[in-house]
């Protein structure tokens, strides 16, 4: 793991860029003389690390007290990607602007996606928790299908915080019976690309006897501020 | 407005009786050198005040600064029962009993009991507030029912958090689409007597832009003490 770059926040979080092998990614760490707890935090469908809304809430977790992580897994972000996800992006691109069912298209993005990030973000963990600013447990957040398929083959993600606002390719959807880690989904209420009846029977499926639903009003990019304030609230109550 | 009797609990917090005519009443309210917020709490279908879950919700919110009544409303808790209401009662028992559907007398119980609940509510309300110790804004907490009827028809109401876990007449599932009062709405998933989908369409119905739905896995009684922590946080956004 080699650190790039590094810049202290006015809160005191130190915010760290690294590389791990072709893995890039980012590290916030709070002020604290004692091992944090950890939060690996990705953005649904592979956005970037770099996307101001992620950034923003890794900095928010961070200041609560909690180590986060975040990384391009491979296919995710900026990192290359295989002329089989260019035509799938491409033919995604034309279902979307053709207003025609893209369920098949989805499919053939994101199911490869998750398949490949997830060994990238098991890898990252392995590193992290050799840190010594670094203790556990290790939670998980944001991107559901991910989130999904790492608490299933991961034993070591103790608490997971899923936003609903994306494709959750059928093999994760399956997996969601086998997820017993305590839950907390963020669902939009009227989100524009992500039907309502989906998150709900998702929530309905995982397998967890301690899951909690968050629902909010407005569209995919509109989650009140104070659903922040719930997330870390949640980590409080099973990673401290 | 008579106060009957009166006990100081171990964190502070003065739990007086109380009858206004006909109603008797609870108040807590907070040690506190200014006039605190109040929040008017109800059980669904009209369960005594005295109910055990409800004096701890009131205690709780009480300590976290707020002041809090609840009241027996007329034909509510140990109130008296016209004849009507009593053979309604008997056809609900003999309904749920022989496992009929029970909605119709449902209706004839509960959306007469609403209707008369609110006055008793709205004459609490202004004698409340003629305390030097009650200041406002106002909130509201528990039976979904009346407080759509009293959020429509009191313009004093500032907030509400509505227990979904009770029958809402048809008068006041149409009436939702008026209530344009930030809203917490907090479901059991499994809920046994009280449909799921029908608390989704009742928070799909609502007519406020700012409003939040939580959901918990487990039956009627299930709901985790967490929520009461969420439940004071909410006030404390719209009323603090």
């Amino acid at each position: 793991m080699h650190f790039a770059s590094e810049q202290r926040l006015d809160d005191g979080v130190l915010e760290r860029t690294f590389t791990l092998g072709e893995i890039p990614g980012t590290l916030w760490t709070p002020p604290s003389a004692t091992p944090v707890p950890l939060v690996l935090m990705a953005h649904n469908n592979g956005l970037p690390k770099s996307q101001p809304r992620l950034v923003a809430r890794a900095r928010y977790t961070a200041a609560a007290g909690y180590a986060v992580a975040s990384i391009d897994a491979a296919g995710c972000g900026d990192r290359p990607r295989t002329a089989a996800d260019t035509q799938a992006r491409a033919a995604l691109r034309r279902a979307v602007a053709a207003g025609e069912p893209a369920d098949e298209v989805f499919e053939a993005v994101v199911g490869p996606l998750v398949e490949r990030a997830v060994p990238d973000w098991r890898t990252t963990l392995d590193a992290l928790l050799g840190l010594p600013e670094i203790g556990g447990p290790v939670g998980y957040s944001g991107w559901t299908a991910v989130g999904i398929h790492l608490a299933v083959t991961e034993p070591r993600i103790a608490a997971a915080g899923l936003f609903a606002g994306g494709y959750v390719p059928r093999a994760q959807r399956a997996e969601a019976r086998q997820v017993t880690v305590p839950l907390l989904l963020l669902l939009q209420w009227d989100d524009e690309g992500n039907p309502r009846q989906r998150a709900l029977d998702l929530f309905d499926a995982f397998g967890t006897r301690e899951k909690t639903l968050h629902a909010n009003l407005g569209g995919h990019t509109g989650t009140p501020w104070f659903e922040l304030e719930d997330g870390t609230r949640f980590f409080d109550r099973h990673l401290k």
